[in-house]
């Protein structure tokens, strides 16, 4: 069994959306980062940044600990034989693209939420630099898913872990730059897909 | 034959180093960023991000090409055997931290870097949210490192991939508030260690 810990965020929903694809058995933990749920010796122990997601999997050799998103994502897609390719090449597309995700896309569109939430004393410079950075990186997105259904070829952890933060993205633009929005094309046709799987929408419900 | 295009950042430093410590033979072309020599069409082509460091492995059965530093440190890892642990709750640490220093480490000590280089106009309540979380993050790698000679036990490429970045951190704070650097005893020690590695010496070099 799996232990996950997790929130309703861009990161935290990538792990049930994962486990629900894999058909992994999964106990959810409810951190609630609200509430400094993340700050406690207890999860410090699973993650001594303090972040979800993390899981524990109990095995029977021994408990394996993984943090970060990414990180849960490969392992993950190697206990359950799924949604990673094998081919070197697709196999690095994958990874490439993961990585890309983790390392800019939410990363930026978290700076960039941060700043739109500053009502009361708005940063403008800095929130034009996240918001300028956000849409260069769904642009990147959006040209790539113009050549390939997915970001790897098939569906894989790189989709899952792209979709969570360009679905949170393209719903904040939506509401401030709707015509922006629409110029996505491709972004929003793989948005669509993604949205209609079952394993999609049952993982987005966790922790319920 | 691995062509390798980088440049002298702490992204595009950890891939000669890794190349070097797995003896790996590798051409470098080196990617001028102050000249936009990210942003060509043939080089769009191996990274649609515009982004150095990337790869492309020249294999018999083809080219397997990798952006993203993470992903190309999994990739030489694997394909070379070395500084990847072999059993799962090692390899998961190891991942683990590769993946928080991709998410975390690198791009907040980024945009502190950034907010830190402009001194005409400076913002001073980004750059104290940068500069806190940046502290925050050294301060997570250096309580592990109190508690493991390696981040995942042995060297790898977690090492790797945390050590420019934190080295690069540790030297503007050293600059500004030389009592704080003082205090990561751990890191002082484990960079001591990965600076005195001949591989590091070298990687660190390129491109000449």
């Amino acid at each position: 069994m799996i232990d996950l810990y997790t929130w309703g965020t861009p990161n935290g929903q990538k792990i049930p959306i994962m486990l629900e694809e894999c058909g992994l058995p999964y106990t959810v933990h409810p951190v609630d980062i609200g509430k400094g749920g993340q700050d406690t010796p207890a999860f410090r122990a699973i993650n001594p940044n303090g972040k979800i997601p993390a899981i524990v999997d109990r095995l029977p050799d021994g408990d394996v600990t993984v943090f970060e998103s990414g990180a849960i994502l490969i392992y993950l897609a190697e206990r359950s034989g799924k949604l990673m390719p094998g081919a070197p090449a697709q196999r690095m597309a994958c990874l490439s693209w993961l990585f890309w995700q983790i390392g800019g896309l939410g990363p930026m569109i978290g700076q960039w939420g941060f700043f739109n939430r500053q009502k009361d004393a708005p940063n403008l410079p800095a929130l034009q630099r996240y918001f300028d950075e956000s849409l260069r990186l769904l642009g990147v997105l959006d040209a790539h898913l113009g050549t390939t259904p997915y970001l790897a070829g098939d569906y894989s952890i790189a989709d899952i872990a792209c979709y969570t933060w360009a679905k949170a993205g393209l719903r904040i633009i939506g509401q401030q730059h709707p015509q922006v929005r629409a110029q996505f094309a491709n972004l929003n046709r793989w948005i669509a897909e993604i949205d209609a799987r079952p394993a999609v929408q049952a993982g987005m419900k966790v922790p319920a």
